[in-house]
């Protein structure tokens, strides 16, 4: 049986119609005042999810709890935060699953912390690193906030010095000079495991990928994604909106390889065919 | 400590430069054939991820496990497959997380399937139905393979007959006419949890975005997501790529309203403010 | 030698920086206002363009003779007008040239007139109809002020109604039905000649295209153009914009086909290989 | 009226259905083969554009003359050459009319030579430069063919020397270092005219950007267009094809700027507001 909303957790307050929304967290004898009229808390704990509530002034609101999107859009923001649609691609590239033990270097704002720990759930970690201790502090707001605090193991730390982390599932870099954390990541990462990263300029791009090869990783992608949105009107017909998010990063992955030991004996890290 | 490869799993192998993959089941005294020469399974066994075999020409390939990207491209295809972009942003839209239940119609050859499997974790469940046996017969083989047929329950379904699963966390719709079967994952979805389709044309949003309407689902999102490759080269420069998959499909997603029962009591579903 | 600026021609007014621009007509005595102080129309008459003027505060403005891009985007609207990228591919799909007889139906404000005016230059001719005359009246003002009024006749016509043109060159529709104007654009062109079209939606677009094969085109092409802005910054590096147009309009060309008469003898309009 | 096809004259064969097109100089006596079986020139010349006519074997094609853009796409490469979509922009950006002296750096196949030459009408004159000897052939023969020979003055130039040009109207650069002949473009343009270029990688633009800034140009607008192909199917439904021509190249416009001359008058270059 779903649960019902109840006093200390979040909810997401969506107005009927124009679809604006907003994220507030239910406390007994609360009231949560929106440019339509108020709303008391005490009217929404206890409702299913997907309830209407009036404001006083009768305007309907639909109550949801949050979804990682919503968490992600509505962290409290401190820097640019990982778009959704770049998200998801970072997740297929990562291989996340349950347990997953991961590396994050650029925490932000930490919507993609808050991602990283829902995906690798209570038995997998998040370490993650921002030089910028605000930041940090911030960020772990709103990760606890999203309920997933004791998932994520956070630290200030400099871009080129090592993470204090081995064997790593995978490494996700958000930071202006990805480069200089290259080395330090393919350290902490088990071998042939999967690293991403998201840049905002062609320069920056190329110099990533330049350490990346130099690091050793493999089968790298660059890639850019572009999100339409879509105007769907029964009457009007269908057509792409005029207006987009043009642009947000670059995004890369790629594997890390083995460095190939010279070949002093039939198994000697290059595996010869025919040896062994 | 990182496990070696061993027999029985499969593997990725990834040729040097071309970036040519192959994914292949390691078996005792097992050999594969390349185009560019044969490769010993006894000389990959045994191997950490990451390291390089060569093949008896002296062709050398990093081996791999395969990532879930790898296995959603690399399943026997009976069906279009779900692309990663396009997979990335459902995972995100479905709010996917360990133990979650998932719904999803429309297998098709799986490739989804095991994506959602991978997520949800043992803990978890995916329910998916086709209306054609041979398309699940042929999935489930790929699921199994991906080592996930045990997170899977799987059955023939027409769209438009009811789904044998109540208080689903998340459905997925993969079919040519989703808004046969929106009403009943409606039925199916735990209130307010998230759905997700894809379909391929303008008509086919037009109708799946009437119906989700009529089914009482809010907060629709209606995008196409482009992924563009780009070319990074050290000496030439960084431009996109000249060619690329330029349209995969429309991609919808909705939450699940509870239907506003009529008022007649100050507890009546609609929450009115002021009421309780 | 290049002619200067004179009183009685406009003038683009570039403020240095922002790139702020205002078209002006000068006149002796004028004086021009600008959010930066204000210019004397008599210190720019008599100017090369490219020349600098300051504002009377001081601020700095480069003098042009506008573009006929800048034409386009500065004309009086009263409709959506034509972007500059859609407008050049519709003139390469128009096949233009000094001397062309061409048609426009949906004069709109006029911004496409101006193009095809300039195009076809004083010996062609642009055949313009709308059938709001409170449109056409402000779009022949706006053709007037770039100095093609002597290039353009129009007309009030409702979509359906016979063209008063024979044996156009190209033929070009802007209008929310277009087919309800094909079958009379396919008597006004001449044979084999071009046909160009813009459409908001998907639906308009496949009706659209119904309509045109119905009137016997051929060699359709159905496109739409993104335009898509680089930022070019020395220090911080090149990326695509972050905000972009994001749609206008569906993009059809098509070329007039003959209808095959009966074949009924060796040279009947279908030429029978061998006859002759 | 409509002219019939004549001996000596190109005519573009339209395959039905299919739309494979073919260019083809018409002469008596001659005989075309296509992979669906011969046409006999002679049964075409005669008739109007838009005519059908069957190959021996029966199959039907339509006979066109070819329009501008059939003319690029069908040049006899040995370059590169400038898409139509990229052309469109450049045609605007140039602010081409009948009359119009436009200097060309690149010739490359004259693909755009062609294009040009068409706009700027017999009054005009495109001068066209290119510092490989075999491309200003290969190149001449193709503008030959379309008929525009005397309109087109070529000569081999190595970029960087000066154009032996004054006071054109317009200027367009196709060349890998375009930098090396922006100003000496600068010196051919008139001032205040446009200037326009394309680039393939992010680095040359931002060199391009560089330099057209050093020499006094604004006005500067870098885009890229993208042209989608849309699929529009009475019966399936319309959507966006699945391939497309992802990138051809960056696109620059600016305009020419007069140097500012130190102001040692009430009338010298820079007309400070209340001199004259």
């Amino acid at each position: 049986m779903p649960e019902p909303l109840k006093y200390g957790e979040d909810v997401l307050l969506v107005e009927e119609g124009k679809g604006r929304t907003f994220l507030v967290r239910l406390e007994p004898g609360g009231e949560f005042h929106t440019h339509r009229g108020g709303i008391r808390h005490d009217a929404v704990a206890g409702l299913a999810e997907g309830s209407t509530v009036l404001t006083h002034t009768g305007h309907p609101f639909v109550v949801f709890r949050p979804l990682v999107g919503d968490r992600m859009f509505k962290v409290k923001r401190r820097t640019q935060i990982v778009y959704p649609k770049d998200a998801g691609w970072i997740v297929l590239a990562l291989d996340l699953r349950p347990g997953a033990r991961v590396l994050e270097m650029g925490t932000g704002s930490g919507a993609m912390t808050i991602l990283l720990s829902q995906l690798v759930g209570p038995e997998g970690r998040v370490y993650t690193f921002d030089r910028n201790p605000g930041f940090l502090e911030n960020a772990l707001s709103n990760i606890a906030r999203a309920g997933y605090a004791d998932r994520v193991e956070a630290a200030v730390l400099t871009a080129g010095e090592p993470f204090p982390v081995r064997d790593a599932d995978a490494a996700f870099l958000d930071l202006p000079s990805p480069w200089e954390a290259i080395p330090a990541a393919a350290e902490a990462l088990a071998p042939g495991r999967p690293l991403a990263l998201i840049v905002p300029t062609a320069e920056q791009l190329k110099e990533s990928v330049r350490a990346l090869c130099e690091a050793g990783f493999v089968r790298l992608e660059t890639v850019e994604l572009l999100e339409r949105p879509i105007l769907v009107r029964q009457r009007e017909g269908v057509r792409p909106s005029e207006r987009m998010t043009a642009f947000t990063g670059y995004l890369v992955s790629a594997r890390k390889r083995l460095p190939s030991v010279p070949d002093d004996g039939p198994n000697a890290g290059v595996a010869v065919d025919g040896g062994g």
